[in-house]
């Protein structure tokens, strides 16, 4: 599930991870930002997120992912419902936690760096985190044209590794895409051997593993919350499973 | 503001804080949850919130203080607003921390525990948390006879001080209000001297000694959010101060 | 109460504070150092705060407040009295980490640096602190003409939001008084939007919130010293409280 | 790669996992320790595993699991080699951390409590991890009859679950093979709705998601061991890959 | 240096260290509280603590030890001489670590035991400290007859390790000397070899140990107060060394 | 002893401490790496350096030293002896951290940093370590003409106190001899009076100190491997001490 009332596209882009045991759909939001870009956009694109989550799990799916590196909604989404549900960003630090010593975080402008430092936070990962760098430009200015935002994302990245000492690199949009392995090799020129964690493709297959392994989050730290009175909103309900 | 659609009463009981210098007033949420007990609730409170912060803010009010101590949409309420918002649930764990060496708070259900641990953390206080214990009384069953919640209050607040090793204590629900003398006294009668912080006033007199000596949270950790589409809801928008 | 014999003065500057609820009365240490510049100072400071935080009991105080940003004595004055006893320096901490994500205290000299990261570390606020930055004034240099002062200060600051990551920036000198809003304008003309927090006024609305709602620090945590003998000094007896 | 000289089965027990994009091979050590119960084995089983992770990446593997909760080697394999190394301890921890809010760990003896928090330090995860219960079975005699085990494991995961407050359990043994949704149906029998981990599988997922990604960790972090005099072991050379 | 007006004995007791490289001689205070059970006699021994330790450099000495486990005015007596001067409770802490994997602290009241911790912190060994336990002695109650302090000390011990998850026993009093190697055979006893830690004479050894590889403490981090009016003391003037 | 094949000089070097109560014998390894700068030459070191720990104490020692900052197998050997073993990285990030408020490592290259930060954080000692910084010197390089590393080494230590906040240098290497106090002059020159700590010579002394008061690591805490087959090494026995 995509975040946002903008239509940007992931499951077109991610068809070759398909497979006998993996089918993707993607929904978007009907109500809410049209990017994520700081706490309050986070918010409001909260309710429709987990009404879209609740649709999902009555739809059948297996597990959800939250695309958008802010992961909004997520605590709230587990809460809702009782497939697997994961964010691109927690999956991508995870991962970037397993991959070297630290990792630092390149995200679209200078007013999200807190935000990330703070997510590390609750995820537990602050001691990994080395840094996270804004390369100011925002999300819906990121499209056509890519390759301003690749010099600035490689220039970041050397930055990090050499005055923050990281050594994983984790994009900090989930719109950077197909720019993983590009800079990847841009920075191995630089003799700088990193791996560029582009979360969306990682984080699905991680879903599924989790879906494929019968895992989800843990009911009793994610509880349903109780039915009361929340005027204003239409929740769909979930449906019992069988 | 009361980030519930119930009209919980803070305003008239805390009538005796006022003076020369403090007017109170008191709004509730037009939409959102009856009360908040989940990462869900506090999510579906959050856009009315952030409205109400913005609405009060044009009507002129020199400080917001949000009484509930899940503190719903706090971070967006900041970046919406240019005068001090304050939590109830932040401030009294800074409060506790200056008053003694390790606080607990006694929160309402066990399915919170989780989310104060984390706030905890968000707060930077993680190392002056001594637990979180809950006395499994839902919000909206606190009202007319206290007794039951006030045993139960007790017994918490001595199991926190003698096993978990706290000398203060947090009451974790604004509903608790009126408590904490009775319960310091109970606790002095079994030999445990420690304060019990009950949030909403000390939170008023501290958002008003923010407005006293001109001070509000930082906009640049907490910017305006940029313009957007948002649909779906009806933002107000803030009005530019004189 | 001002730990030092040098009789900075406070209670004048502050007097717009005073209302009907709240009075000031400032005093000084009749031995001890001129002024407060190493734990060295601290602690030959410290007896005669406690002495004189006991007298301000028994005077029939509501609260204390010490005015130096290294807390001189403020465990042992809380283990002698049984009013609340804040300092500028924990309170102006808390309020820090309260008004934005992280913060950066500018001292005096570079010899102060280690006893604040310290000091963080005691208040449990080591995460949100971003740096200590010394302006290289001596104390007893601070005064008359601020100019040099307050250059030096508006560099600091810059330089600790820029490269740092501050977004709340703490006069670590209780004598930096009246320079917080000119830095504050100053600082916005840079482009930076953050409060400076000057601790004094702040610190006496918070000791008079504490008074207020009937609240000190634990006694369970800062117990009085059991009665010993300790020889050299003239310890006055804290007054039975009707 | 299981890193004992016993040989555990695991890849027949995995071959489920199998399909177009996912083959599995299992080694065993031809010299070392026949299980792993103290930092004495972990180090005696270092040599062979690096040698066999060299080897297997010679032969064409795109991606190493090293079977064992201990994650013997898993460092020195790192730096050994350019694909993937996954440990499943690593991994179950860093999954148990998005699953749930605090993890606790079952281990076979208690000598190895102490490891696994040193472990979770390592990782970062120290603030995820609500414990380590060990349940006093040395590794071979986990075998035939599961009864005994399963019951001092699911008794060890409701205390690590209501005393210790974890709502993940992590099973601290590759071993404990098929128990894992037993112990899920039994805890939820008692009221405790958790996810219950058993590495392998999801390791196994994940290496190959990894693969599948193209990502592998930071030659930067774990760079290639220059050349030089390592007397008293054959070590195989790693080839060019093409 | 005893920081105490009672005269505890060490230096006898502790005759058998001396060598060709080492002589003890050890020194009172004449003014100060007769034992330090609270932050308050720590800072009442402070100022005469840090003469003392100018005396004893302008004697000839080549290091100090604070026989104390609160380790009073150990920061203003490094900024005061320039030879090394160690606290036995913050040199215990430090072998605590490397001898197991978490300690625990025997403490003799109850109100200590926040102290300790806060130590823990500066000292940066906070995550090696598994607990503080009081055995509820007062200082000047031990001696004569040990039968009762050795049983609740034994005790405590076993609780640490059992409960609390202890590995090293620190005994958190200089008085409880000569107990340690029969606390520790009790311990075995009971199926638990742990060391237990009698600071002074290792604390004696180790200040040895850097006198004699001409290492001291950081002038850097403890620089010399500098000279000014210090009211109602008579401090010592450090003589410079040739 | 000396974790590697070469046969670098230690006992005669540090001849002079001893006396009658020390006598030092040194030992190489048979197998085991040329040097070590890296977690795979950790490794490869780890059977011999165990094997020769069994043989010392079998032949009498009281104490062992493994002379490498990188501590290789010290959990191992602490688990196969039951006389103190301590490591020089260890032993040196300790007293840094008694010596100071914050250290330095400087280590020979830029691909143990990492290391040398995870093994700070194993200790417990992260919130002390301000920064690892590599002189880029490969281990057997260092050696005759000590001119180019010392320069190095003194700018990096400039660098690290100036920059990074130290206030205490560690050399990363053993084989940094004889340069610390030579350091020491050249930093005090540019007025940075912080100890240089070369580990070796305090590790003997303390490991000395540790066998005089008859103590030793925690065998609770590294308890004795069970015996089970560990085929390919040739591990000797521990005698039974009388």
């Amino acid at each position: 599930m995509v975040p946002t009332t903008t239509k940007f596209e992931f499951a077109g882009v991610l068809r070759h991870l398909e497979g006998p045991d993996l089918k993707l759909t993607q929904s978007h939001l009907s109500r809410g930002p049209a990017s994520i870009e700081s706490e309050f956009d986070e918010m409001f694109a909260g309710p429709e997120v987990v009404a879209e989550a609740i649709r999902a799990e009555n739809a059948g799916a297996d597990a959800i992912v939250i695309v958008c590196m802010g992961d909004p909604a997520l605590h709230p989404a587990r809460e809702a419902v009782t497939i697997p549900v994961l964010g691109i960003g927690e999956t991508a630090m995870h991962y970037a936690a397993m991959l070297g010593h630290k990792f630092s975080i390149l995200c679209t402008l200078d007013r999200r760096v807190a935000n990330y430092e703070t997510k590390a936070r609750i995820f537990g990962l602050e001691s990994k985190l080395a840094s996270v760098r804004p390369v100011n430009i925002p999300v819906l200015d990121i499209g056509g044209d890519h390759s301003t935002a690749l010099d600035r994302l490689v220039d970041a990245a050397a930055a990090a590794i050499v005055e923050d000492g990281a050594d994983v690199i984790v994009l900090g949009c989930g719109c950077f895409q197909d720019m993983d392995r590009i800079m990847e090799g841009q920075l191995r020129e630089r003799g700088l051997a990193v791996p560029v964690i582009d979360s969306p493709p990682l984080t699905i297959l991680s879903a599924a593993a989790l879906a494929r392994t019968r895992l989800t989050h843990s009911k009793h730290g994610y509880p349903t919350p109780p039915a009361k009175e929340r005027s204003g909103y239409e929740i769909p309900t979930l449906k019992e499973r069988g």
